[in-house]
């Protein structure tokens, strides 16, 4: 299919845009997003899908939430979905029959403990109530998410990194790039940013200098050095950080006991 | 591939691997499943692929979290991928080219809205506490959960089956059944159970009484006539619903105002 790849998607914040972003840039195939649109244009791009109004077009269900992707006539929704669904035209998810379900499953894993699980932790109680309004249960959720869960998902990638299997790394199955690790990447890239910092750099500093996630952290390293990468980051198609699925409040930045 | 399908799952709860039971049996094909294990080594089954020591195997990564799901040298994790990868084997992923995707965007839409929040309002601040020492919290964001997400929930359910785009039911391609349909029935199975009702039965009879959402509650309905389902439902390979992902907890069993 010759039909472009467009991203429609909020714009001003990464969030789970980003992980459709990073495919494609790795890749290095053009693609249209929505964030470039004149501002007064953007929020109604994604809008116009989400309205009671919209009832769905050219066999395609409505939709519930963005990222959205089209290609031709195909509207997708769901982060994992859309990337499930350019992995193998991209060349980015295995070269083993069967290994789209072995990333999509790494993929999915990495995105309900690193993101979704970390934007719980500044709206435990409602999505639609500020943050102010639940901040004490916010700074209890971030305290126990940090004793409870982060070593566990840490611990859990170090492992597959590890495993003989996989192939010991550098990557998640080994020698083979896969867009699983640019979701691992992208899902724990705020907690690692140097410079200005997300949710709990103080947790994850104590995790880097415990060495027990190290081939975590390499990896981190080797996707942000990857060309592709390397020249999105620096580049303004590079959404800043800012207000979305990770926050940084000083009183939730607490360390593990 | 003639290798068996083989479900591992943590037994004595429906969960998440009742999605996997369910187009299994509405296939008609026979699967192993470790739930009619002897009850001393059910549980071993499963954590056996989640201990420390377990690296993987046959070149698939180790796992997170059950449900896993075998096939031949394939084992994969992660409930949405798992029916991804039979629904096309099974007949069950729709029709249309890209149909998959369309069907795997419904599938974790309904397990994101209806299963993961109704299970985050009795675990708030976090899955490795008691309920009793998050009880408040639990109370409040069941509260909030029946105002703001219930009803966009059936909202966005009611809107796609009234889609002309998507042939305006009875399923939600249209006319063509998808494990889409047993997934939207499995994640709203709980609040909508005859007899015994778990997590907000007050709010979902509030719901059905409305009318606003007679298409949801009719596919449901309609699910649980088909055939393969509704012998499957009466027979005792159904898990009992107890203390799994949906909870009755009287005081959170709230309606809207």
């Amino acid at each position: 299919m010759d039909a472009p790849y467009e991203l429609i998607y909020y714009t001003g914040v990464p969030g789970r845009g980003e992980h459709i972003r990073l495919i494609l840039e790795e890749a290095g195939v053009s693609y249209k997003d929505n964030s470039s649109y004149p501002i007064d244009k953007r929020r109604e791009a994604v809008t116009a899908y989400l309205a009671p109004e919209y009832k769905g077009e050219r066999g395609n269900p409505p939709y519930y939430a963005p990222p959205l992707f089209k290609h031709g006539d195909l509207i997708i929704s769901q982060t994992s979905n859309i990337l499930m669904y350019l992995g193998p035209k991209l060349g980015l998810s295995g070269s083993r029959e069967n290994d789209i379900y072995r990333v999509n499953a790494l993929a999915l894993t990495a995105l309900d403990g690193l993101s979704n699980e970390v934007h719980d932790t500044h709206h435990p109680i409602a999505i639609e109530l500020y943050y102010e309004d639940q901040k004490e249960e916010s700074w209890r959720r971030s305290k126990e998410w940090i004793k409870g869960r982060l070593p566990k998902h840490l611990g859990y990638w170090q492992k597959v990194l590890e495993s003989e299997e996989c192939g010991q790394g550098p990557w998640l199955l080994g020698n083979t790039f896969t867009y699983a690790d640019l979701v691992l990447f992208q899902a724990s890239f705020p907690q690692c940013l140097d410079g200005v910092q997300f949710a709990f750099p103080k947790a994850m500093n104590q995790a880097k200098e415990s060495g027990k996630y190290n081939k975590v952290f390499e990896l981190w390293e080797s996707v942000k050095a990857r060309p592709n990468i390397a020249a999105y980051l620096a580049s303004d198609r590079r959404q800043k950080y800012d207000w979305g699925i990770y926050r940084y409040y000083p009183e939730n930045d607490v360390v593990a006991e």
